[in-house]
């Protein structure tokens, strides 16, 4: 019950973060590295999930990875704007 | 060995965000929202891992825990501080 709460929480917490980088387009706060890393672990933790036959494992981290992804998309696309406008 | 890495990568993604965002000082970017509810749920997660017993789980989501604080505690002082410079 705790652990259902406890990962809902955290899995579903990404969510208003990329709805407010869609709506805002601001992701100079945001560090890369973070979403780098945090991408990364995700990805591992789904794989640990796959290997293990874990579903809860499985689902939460699914739902992590595309969310936290798309942060890290925006985020390496507002770096490649920045770029091109400096061109 | 495979969730040791994610655990250890999900855990100290925090920590470049928190130096970010000290060095910064920008939270717009940030969202409120996310990070609420994500401090909540490491720390049910945490409560989790004592009641269980399970040391790995309490020590991961401790520092999570430390880290995803500071990030909300800025974000926090940084709206409290705007509040301030409106009135």
């Amino acid at each position: 019950m705790l652990g259902s709460v406890a990962a809902a929480c955290t899995t579903l917490s990404f969510l208003p973060q990329v709805l407010h980088t869609i709506k805002t387009k601001d992701t100079e706060g945001i560090s890369l590295t973070m979403y780098v890393l945090f991408v990364f672990g995700i990805l591992c933790w789904l794989i640990y999930g796959l290997l293990s036959h874990d579903l809860p494992l499985m689902l939460g981290n699914g739902i992590t990875l595309v969310l936290s992804s798309i942060v890290l998309l925006l985020k390496l696309k507002s770096k490649a704007d920045e770029r091109t406008a400096i061109l």
